[in-house]
């Protein structure tokens, strides 16, 4: 059995918005690696073995992938929304790079629908423009860099979309973010707030800047910042495709 | 019968990428309305009317659409990629705002695999950390807003990802853009030039900026530009997850 590793999106969870390509390599797979909430989206049968890991182990569960493949095993690493969004694909090559060994393998990364793309379509078409796409999380770079990369984006005037905007261990620093964007953004700009985009739990909210408040994110919400020309349309979002 | 408007992205060219669901809506549609390329990929069938129509006519496409829905007819829209990015959604809700009959439609946007992130996937994850997304055509905006985005991109050390960046209607633009990026980026900066990605045609091609030429790229054409911290792991290049 000659081994390979595929690295796929599963999308933000409506089974409906899952690629046919990614069904099909989920088909042939004998090994499906992944955080454990996604893991749990793979139904289970025989000769295929599940590994779901915890939270903050990329590093570990790309080597045990690696491994595998390189063992001779149909791998799949799976992530929500795309691979290459905030998600598995960086940690597997970051693995990859100081192993020559693991250059010569069959490994190929499947794309899916990210969160943003799913969020704004739900709310209209609020990154129909030209848009820049930030993780606010702190764990693996310096609050000084989201800060900067937050200044150039409103320096642009871009569209933002924002991935992991809150959680637990992180309660401070959306509220830093709403914060540079109240000095910086006019009070009208449009916030939608996406939680949950395509599952039973969905929900949707657009408010002004100046009604934005930093509880209205959690670790499920992808927040949309429109750029100085989004507007609404009738119960939409969208922004225009052209600068006057 | 009461008319629908689905937008729908047809993802970036393999059938494998188009979702379930927009393979869904199609099957229930009563007309399909798009780019000429773009309804060429939708099969014929008895109760189906096809409306291709040609580029640069985007409004009276999406006024088309929304009368045929306002009519009763189930309508879906075309568009390549996914329809929030530079493609029909946000020209449908420009012709929306404007008419209040149009604001109680039972209008929803599909999403799909848009180009980057399929260009992205095939060339490893170089759009794995914050990264911008710029449309290169100054069809309609001001040259002098892309080179402020640009230039905004560059401070923030943020990838990007250029749609449109040639075409033999403006054979000049992309060159200016290489420029800027030579004057404001060191030359080793990775670059990768996507062509037809997911198609037969595919194409890709990773050079640093210093080797990049403006005839690299053509209409088919996604460049993805690193960041500083973008790299090379085996045949594959990635942009790690960490900031140090």
């Amino acid at each position: 059995m000659t081994g390979w590793l595929r690295i796929v999106g599963l999308g933000p969870g409506a089974e409906g918005m899952v690629t046919p390509e990614v069904t099909g390599v989920l088909a042939q797979a004998t090994d499906v690696v992944g955080y454990i909430p996604y893991v749990a989206r793979i139904a289970p049968r025989n000769g295929l073995t599940l590994y779901p890991s915890d939270n903050r182990v990329e590093a570990d569960r790309a080597l045990h992938a690696l491994t595998l493949a390189a063992a001779g095993r149909r791998v799949v690493v799976v992530s929500s929304g795309d691979p290459g969004v905030f998600a598995m694909a960086s940690a597997v090559f970051e693995v990859v790079e100081p192993h020559p060994a693991f250059h010569a393998l069959d490994i190929a990364v499947l794309p899916g629908i990210t969160a943003m793309l799913a969020a704004a379509a739900a709310a209209g078409a609020p990154l129909g423009h030209d848009f820049c796409t930030i993780n606010l999380s702190d764990n693996l770079k310096p609050w000084a860099t989201i800060e900067r990369r937050l200044l150039a984006a409103v320096a642009g005037d871009f569209a933002m979309a924002f991935y992991n905007p809150r959680s637990r261990a992180r309660p401070e620093g959306f509220g830093r973010v709403l914060d540079l964007l109240t000095r910086t953004c006019e009070p009208g700009r449009l916030i939608t707030f996406a939680r949950a985009v395509s599952t039973p739990d969905q929900s949707l909210r657009t408010v002004t800047l100046a009604e934005a408040r930093p509880e209205m994110a959690d670790m499920r919400t992808v927040v949309l910042i429109g750029s100085s020309a989004t507007r609404r349309a009738g119960p939409w979002i969208y922004t225009p495709r052209g600068v006057a």
